[in-house]
């Protein structure tokens, strides 16, 4: 078949589409990689030894399809009857499902501040929403809600509106008042995507069991260093909860994928010692590189958003892989002046402060 | 929020959707578990050990986001470029996909025939796609393509069209020849959707290879013993496979899968071992119950259709479960005279053969 008329079985919008971009996964030895926000510490030692201990015959059977087990557990964590939560293969899936599950295509509106989680308006595209945002304020604090009344391009009847919070790429955590009186103003389903809020002071889970509207997005990526099996969760409203399970792929979450979450929130502890060995270093790092000329935001996530001095970031961006030390750059209006660098050991800290010094020496 | 309120929410669409119901996974003691077409053997030792292994602090990564490795494996195996393959959250995942890529809501027509995978109206329902379908023949043959041009409900020009081959639930085998035929009248993009393939003595992958707007659908579940994991591939044109990627998740494929997936890649034939047992075991189990007066059918799977004598299959069903034997029945018109049974181990089958015995003696 010539090409011209096999491109014609794809649907026009899919054509058309540009992918999510996700951060690089290089195999280059010595790297430190500080570009994808991945916990520099591993899964718990209990939590290692719960999946090794897992892996036997029942690879055959599929896994439980509704992840029952996990999902009680994790309502006795949140203090919320089981209904209300569900599980995803990573809440990369959930989000893509709630675009789907909430958003008419052609017609409902999803919508996010900017910048903010760069997936959100490749959801929309893919599915056909149409498409809203409203742009953060210069110091990527929430817009007042009276100012998102003038913001062309903001919908108060928006289907969909996801927040990133504590936001990525900016690291700034939002107070539990103002993303309230945001909630209480919007009509549509609302998404608090927490997927960084164990590094932060506060957290909004109350307020998915406070509106019925409002779903809590998390996920056991970063905070519980199981990026590699992909689970995340929502928990809101049982209604909300239970149209998504309709629309969800039976087995979607894999097998060890449970038994790792599971044994993750039998060990808390050791994750909320990690929570604040990663904090001191971000806020150690922070300074260290505040004294070399960056202007470093004030982070609640396990990375910072820094405007490096002297070179351009995108410069600083080649600089640092030259190094071995890889950082996230992003190229858009309010963020190509920065650079994302996720926090790693004090070691990997200190190796890039080192760098930096080298670089601002001349050094090549 | 009233409870009206928040159902108008969600779409219309999503709000009256009949989600797919998989088969049980119940906990009880002693079951033998013959419902949900499982394979009845382990994954091979070096598969366990590769993946028990992989346990460690890289769990905090992310996972190779296109799955290059295992797709550069498949693509040597299958003889073709690794542009040519899309590995998915098992092939439920890409089978979604395909029909969000290639159908037109409202307008692009998904159709198969049926019986078969009962996933697939559920996909069509959920993307809000037109679908048809064409009965099996009696026998649960395809139906000749100069009757499928007088079927209503069956349309040349469909977007997608789903064919499970070797059949679900039938376990028919459809030969190379009247697929290929099938596939050369159809307009649209094919799914040839091979879960059951490894039990078979053919199978369609040349299909792919031949025709632009073929896709082949395989899993690592059902012959390689990992539902667990959750891994699937597609094979077809790199036009459509770069469709297809470019609506998926990025880290689809969880880590310890793709180890998994690989690892079993390296010891095909302790799985050829396995093919070779349990369609041994299958053809033993089928003449065993024809002896006792089922009707079965032939099977090219790893699973059989079979007609019980005396009760109605609902009731082989109920009869069974007593006596602590997990078997699928299907509610339809063609398929409710039918019990499916799972092909297990040689012990699970002689345990069934004696309960099908005790049942029809009588005894409760």
């Amino acid at each position: 078949m010539p090409s011209k008329k096999l491109q014609s079985l794809i649907r026009p919008l899919v054509r058309d589409l540009h992918a999510y971009v996700p951060g690089e996964q290089p195999k280059i030895r010595g790297l430190i990689k500080l570009n994808t926000n991945e916990n520099p510490y591993p899964p718990s030692p209990r939590v290692l030894k719960a999946v090794k201990a897992a892996v036997d015959g029942r690879l055959r059977l599929y896994p439980p399809p509704t992840a029952q087990a996990l999902r009680e557990k994790l309502a006795r964590v949140h203090r919320c009857p089981a209904d209300r939560i569900l599980v995803g293969n990573g809440s990369d899936e959930l989000l893509a499902m709630a675009v789907r599950a909430f958003a008419e295509p052609g017609r409902g509106i999803v919508q996010w501040f900017t910048p903010s989680y760069s997936l959100y308006p490749v959801l929309a595209a893919t599915h056909g929403a149409r498409s809203g945002s409203a742009p953060l304020e210069p110091d990527f604090a929430l817009p007042p809600i009276a100012k998102l009344r003038r913001t062309r391009g903001w919908h108060f009847d928006a289907a969909l509106t996801l927040v990133t919070t504590p936001n990525a790429p900016s690291g700034r955590g939002y107070s539990l008042r103002e993303l309230d009186a945001l909630c209480a103003a919007l009509k549509g389903v609302v998404i608090l995507d927490e997927a960084y809020v164990d590094f932060a002071p506060e957290n909004a889970m109350s307020l998915a069991l406070k509106h019925s509207h409002v779903i809590v997005s998390r996920t056991f990526s970063k905070g519980y260093s199981l990026c590699y099996q992909r689970v995340g969760y929502f928990v809101g409203h049982p209604e909300l909860i239970a149209a998504l399970d309709r629309i969800r792929d039976s087995y979607n979450v894999n097998g060890l994928g449970q038994i790792a979450a599971l044994a993750t929130l039998e060990d808390l502890p050791y994750y909320r010692r990690n929570f604040r060995k990663i904090t001191a270093t971000r806020d150690r790092l922070s300074r260290e590189l505040a004294e070399l000329g960056f202007e470093v935001l004030p982070s609640h996530t396990n990375f910072i958003l820094a405007r490096p001095p002297r070179f351009p970031a995108k410069e600083w961006l080649a600089r640092l892989r030259e190094r071995k030390i890889l950082v996230r750059w992003f190229d858009g209006p309010a963020t190509r002046d920065y650079l994302r660098v996720t926090i790693g050991t004090d070691a990997q800290s200190a190796a890039l402060v080192q760098a930096a010094k080298a670089i601002l020496r001349g050094r090549i």
